[in-house]
């Protein structure tokens, strides 16, 4: 009998937003896996604290921070891929032994999330449950006191690592939009904002529902530092 | 002192996707405001039914469920329209009174939600705060096992009335889609998703994460029976 793979959706940062079946799947689970940074705290380790136990096993997968070549001479994707078959083996080991291993998921792991990676890899192989979670737009947009998306609007959300060309298009023809993932790509996504006419709706928020979170008028922001976990927000134009 | 409106987002079906927060704000406020037809049960009160209390103060909203013009003549939208001004006027009556009102939300208040009506006439006269929920198409994706959207992904969400050529031609422009509250507009879906030729990627959902949840090969959909409640899903073309 192999174990049971969970990834596991915790919402976007504040530990209330957690759901019963999320603390419930952990509580049963013995091998709790989240990601992190070398040097840093995990996020997800952090959200899920109030529902991990000294006797669970617990599985950081320590993700690479490089975005360009490694020392080593190895490209940033083989460094990437070689995390990944690392952090495959660590977890197919325990669900051969029969163990169920939940993994942890800022917001839903469905969603932009890096469970998907491991979900791929192992879902043809093992039982496998997904448990959702609430998504940062939903975070944000209950943060800001604003409607996402309305009756007929389209809600277009959009990575901010795409070309300024490609996001300003798509904001011009998007009923509704939310840009996520926006860090350093803050003055091309202001840009990009303009071009598509719609910088006078767009509401900027920071790390939305964490206890850090901050609201700034989006024409106040220094983008100098804008955090990764930042979220542009366009609320469609019909009002209900 | 008045008292304070929360929308509070209920996940889309299964009581366990209810948050600890949406337990805790239900728990704490004195009014339990919700949607419902008039002649079936609301199925945001039976998602929250653990959290109510004999001693809550019950208050159904019966939404009109006519679509054409009413019995005495009136438009639908001008019964729409009676039927939220009356919402508005008991909630407000009751906030006044400095009781505390939770209206339940399925899914999320903000996405695509009958709370955004509320949320715009109230909130700014009484203390409001928005409660995120796990919105409907990530319980999708949890349940049909597959990525919504990943990495560089142009996700765009699309209500299902929207008219064919404009389905299609945004569903071609898709990195990933998700269509929205399909019921009686399923074959024109069928065939926007043909044109754009997105057909071989698109999943089919009914009532994800309810107890009568059912997934059918899209092709092997019954159009005369589609529910309000069915998503379609076309996972980003990009794996993880």
């Amino acid at each position: 009998m192999t174990g049971t793979l969970y990834g596991v959706g915790l919402g976007p940062g504040d530990p209330e937003l957690v759901t019963f079946k999320a603390a419930r799947v952990i509580a049963a689970a013995h091998v709790i896996a989240f990601h992190k940074g070398p040097d840093v705290p995990s996020n997800a380790r952090r959200i899920a604290a109030a529902h991990v136990r000294p006797d669970h096993v617990e599985l950081p997968l320590v993700y690479p921070m490089t975005v360009g070549p490694a020392p080593d001479g190895r490209s940033y994707e083989e460094v990437l891929r070689a995390f990944y078959a690392e952090a495959e083996a660590a977890l197919a080991a325990h669900l051969d032994a029969g163990r169920d291993v939940a993994v942890l998921a800022e917001g839903d792991p469905m969603f932009y999330g890096s469970y998907m990676h491991l979900h791929v890899r192992l879902a043809a192989r093992y039982p496998t449950q997904v448990v959702p979670g609430v998504a940062s737009p939903m975070a944000a947009a209950a943060a800001l006191g604003v409607p996402i998306a309305y009756r007929d609007d389209v809600l277009v959300t959009l990575p901010a690592t795409l070309p300024e060309d490609e996001l300003a298009r798509r904001l011009g023809d998007a009923g509704a939009a939310v840009v996520m993932k926006i860090g350093r790509q803050f003055p091309k996504v202001l840009r990009a904002l303009e071009a598509a006419g719609r910088l006078d709706r767009a509401l900027y928020i920071e790390r939305a529902s964490m206890e850090n979170q901050r609201i700034v008028p989006i024409r106040a922001v220094d983008p100098k530092v804008v955090p990764y976990f930042s979220i542009v927000l366009v609320p469609g134009a019909a009002r209900p």
